[in-house]
């Protein structure tokens, strides 16, 4: 073995060691969700703090810093697996590296305060308590980014956190296209007189039922429970310990079926995308989804495309009948398909429906944007927040405890995370238009309950990858094309003209 | 702060990060046997060697070495837990240090080899096939005991690996005297006409409320919920990761029920124990048990001397009967405490009574004390272990698998470990005898089913020290006399006399 070989061996080894940890961290995370006794809690947190800070020192450490230093000179003589490992870790290392240590444990510590006071605020509706941490916030993010260096424009290095690749030109145009289509439509639907009768839904629906039917909704897609387990928690979430080992949790809702139902395909799509990523890429850092947009083109891509699909309830609406305790009995499955798609403008990001969600997101895109372009004022935020949702959506916060207050990310410092959402619905909707093409017969599937073609698709063309190719490579080899909104927009608008009869 | 200060604090936290990745690993096992999904198996079992690879070489690095080197010689300045700690430290740097790595490794392979034969010749009841790989571990065994020294006799170095301080000097006389007792008094109850009908216990108890029932005396015992879970697996176990999480298994037998009930309380009280481990000693590896025989003497404290009697039983027999499907119904108490107290002797150790079970352990004490003193060779063991179980018990396996390779210890290398469960016994009636001089109202604590003050005294005595005392000590202190079989003699001859009239 020659010394590359050899220093490329130890490379490996070495980053499969930070993999174990993590799979390790990664359960930790998750058994204090899902069970943990209370009273170990705060030792855990030492475990959890141990352990993280044990990774983070070997993806900055020297050894670390010399298999850059040796191996990236002679990147295009390694396979393509390691050569992108090595592009991970460099990414992470400068990540990490670039900031001052002393810098971002102040920020570390300041983060932690800010997210205890924005709860407190939250609570008390009352901005100004919150707004002092915002502003020291915004100000380390904007420092950060001074040490990250950037090309164009400041919030692109914020976005390539998340999406790596995307920028601030880019989104802008997707993104004001889509808010111009958007905004009419949402209008038009707001004065249809169409009145959706949807009551019915929120009967009494026994939660063992309802975890029955998730089940079989869950295996039909193609979840492997041999290589998961679905959990309940408050705030339901995916994770992957590696691809044999993918958890979703759930909540359920008694009088509100569709949390759980929605909430279990939702966090389905993720765990496929990760279920069925290729075995090569096991204990490597390459051994998880792209970027959050691509991931959430998973989640949404099965819960609206497939879950609020006609063709999917052809085949579920009767399922779900026999799980319920006759709700639907005289319930047609048209009015039901109907019920399930009803739009309505709401204050709450997290409880808006497909038509009106990337509003949400638009809004914060272009607030977060602007703040770190200092285009605006942390003090600002409420007065501007306000006549956005106006404007956007035709409502207005009486509060803003239901208004900016809402989003835990700004406290937390998560800029440049909230476009992932609208990325990965766009995403999604390219996905879906050639997925039709691709299968002819895709409402036909869905019909019969076949959804093995289509998870076989989505896996060739996405899942097997990993992190071994970024996010517009994937969309634009999948669907032929980059990121285009047109077709998030064509669908919404046929959608929900059908829905609406407009 | 002064050298030595300086010196000390960076060693606690040193030994802190080890007890955060043994936390991690405890973690990964529970996971692993409660619920992880099949395919993620393999890639978990590199995890854990992982850091359990990485915890052994913090246990023998240069740093632990130059710890140990600078802080010893000022041991007596030191505050007692840290003296404590760094003794727990060297002994385990000894341990592991003082085998030739290299030896050590072939010994892993050989072990991992040796269970899997042992698994295959059991099923196949061939004793040949496995008895190769059991002289090799043997072999390896004595080698080991030759690196790391002995005083008297060679098997009382791996005594004071699972019992620190216990010789096979003071063993001999202990297990003599007790052999000498239970032979004859398990002849005798043979002998004896007392026919007990025990057949009403084996109906149909739904396992909805085994769990119930079970859950309902954990609670009463005083196994604290808020730190702790219960869980189903195939082999019970009780993991601790820390005071405040400690957590249980069972297993349920539908027809069965003693399985689950014995089987909990037996565990409880091994959780009890490190629920109750003083919080000073978080973080640190005095935070366990102090010895397997200290261990075994609590979880059969609660399932014999509390889960056994009578008291207990008129506490809790109306509460069983509630839970069960009327199998009780024309059976009185006193029938009742005959039937969970019926004794025959068995030829498989874990299913043997409380009156039966030392005499297994004896076998095998003797057995492996006699195999490394090269008193007895591996391919005698067959007609050695039937000799003795005639003997002793009066019974004769016949065959290898309900004989002599019914236990998994020897395959795995674990000789000096069985003694512990009878030491267990032991030391239990000797608490049993104590704790009913302190506290005069002992039986009718049970028959009121208040179990707090005996936990408390439990608590007092032995769980709040953790590693902090020695074995001997512990049992020195809270009874005032040393080990002594002469309580547990009585309190079987005289349980069992009553039982069985004679």
């Amino acid at each position: 073995m020659g010394y590359l070989e050899e220093n490329e061996q130890d490379f490996l080894k070495y980053v499969k060691k930070m993999r174990a940890y993590q799979e390790a961290i990664n359960l930790l995370f998750w058994d204090l969700r899902t069970g943990a006794p209370k009273k170990g809690v705060n030792q855990r947190a030492e475990v959890y703090s141990v352990l993280s800070s044990e990774v983070f020192k070997m993806s900055t450490s020297e050894e670390m810093a010399a298999y850059i230093a040796n191996l990236s000179p002679h990147e295009n003589s390694l396979p393509e697996i390691t050569k992108r490992i090595l592009q991970e870790c460099k990414r992470e290392y400068n990540q990490n590296k670039k900031i001052p240590h002393q810098l971002y444990k102040e920020y570390i510590v300041l983060q932690s305060k800010s997210e205890n006071v924005w709860e407190q605020a939250r609570e008390e509706n009352n901005f100004k308590l919150f707004q002092p941490y915002l502003e020291k916030i915004v100000d380390y993010k904007k420092r950060f980014i001074e040490y990250w260096g950037y090309d164009e424009q400041k919030y692109d290095t914020l976005l390539d956190l998340y999406e790596p690749g995307m920028t601030v030109a880019k989104l802008d145009q997707v993104f004001a296209e889509l808010r111009n289509a958007l905004i009419p439509l949402v209008q038009k639907i707001k004065l249809s007189p169409q009145n959706i009768n949807h009551d019915f839904l929120f009967q009494r629906f026994p939660i063992e039922n309802q975890k029955a039917f998730s089940m079989e909704v869950l295996k039909r897609m193609g979840y492997d429970f041999e290589a998961g387990r679905l959990d309940e928690t408050i705030h339901p979430f995916e994770i992957s310990l590696n691809p044999g080992d993918v958890r979703i949790t759930t909540r359920y809702d008694e009088y509100d079926w569709r949390l759980a139902v929605f909430g279990t395909i939702h966090e389905g799509g993720h765990a496929i995308y990760e279920q069925n990523i290729s075995k090569e890429l096991i204990a490597t850092p390459l051994c998880n989804g792209t970027s959050m947009g691509i991931h959430e083109s998973q989640s949404l891509f099965y819960e609206n495309f497939i879950g609020r699909h006609y063709g999917f309830w052809t085949y579920h609406y009767p399922l779900l009948k026999n799980y319920s305790n006759g709700q639907f009995d005289s319930i047609s499955l048209d009015q039901f398909y109907q019920a399930v798609n009803v739009s309505k403008p709401t204050l709450i990001r997290i409880e808006a429906d497909e038509l009106t969600y990337c509003l949400h997101i638009i809004i914060r895109y272009e607030i977060e944007k602007a703040l770190i372009h200092d285009q605006l004022s942390v003090k600002e935020l409420p007065r501007v927040w306000n006549e956005k949702y106006k404007e956007y959506l035709g409502i207005q916060p009486e509060d803003d405890r239901t208004g900016v207050l809402q989003d835990v990310h700004w406290a937390a410092g998560d800029f440049g995370y909230f476009p992932s959402y609208a990325l990965g619905f766009l995403y999604a909707a390219q996905f879906y238009q050639q997925v039709q093409k691709d299968i002819p017969e895709f409402p036909f599937l869905l019909e019969k309950g076949n959804l093995q073609p289509i998870r076989k698709w989505l896996t060739t063309h996405i899942h097997q990858y990993g992190k071994l190719k970024k996010p517009l490579e994937i969309l634009q080899e999948a669907t032929g094309e980059g990121i285009n909104p047109k077709y998030l927009i064509d669908y919404l608008t046929k959608k929900y003209g059908a829905v609406y009869s407009i």
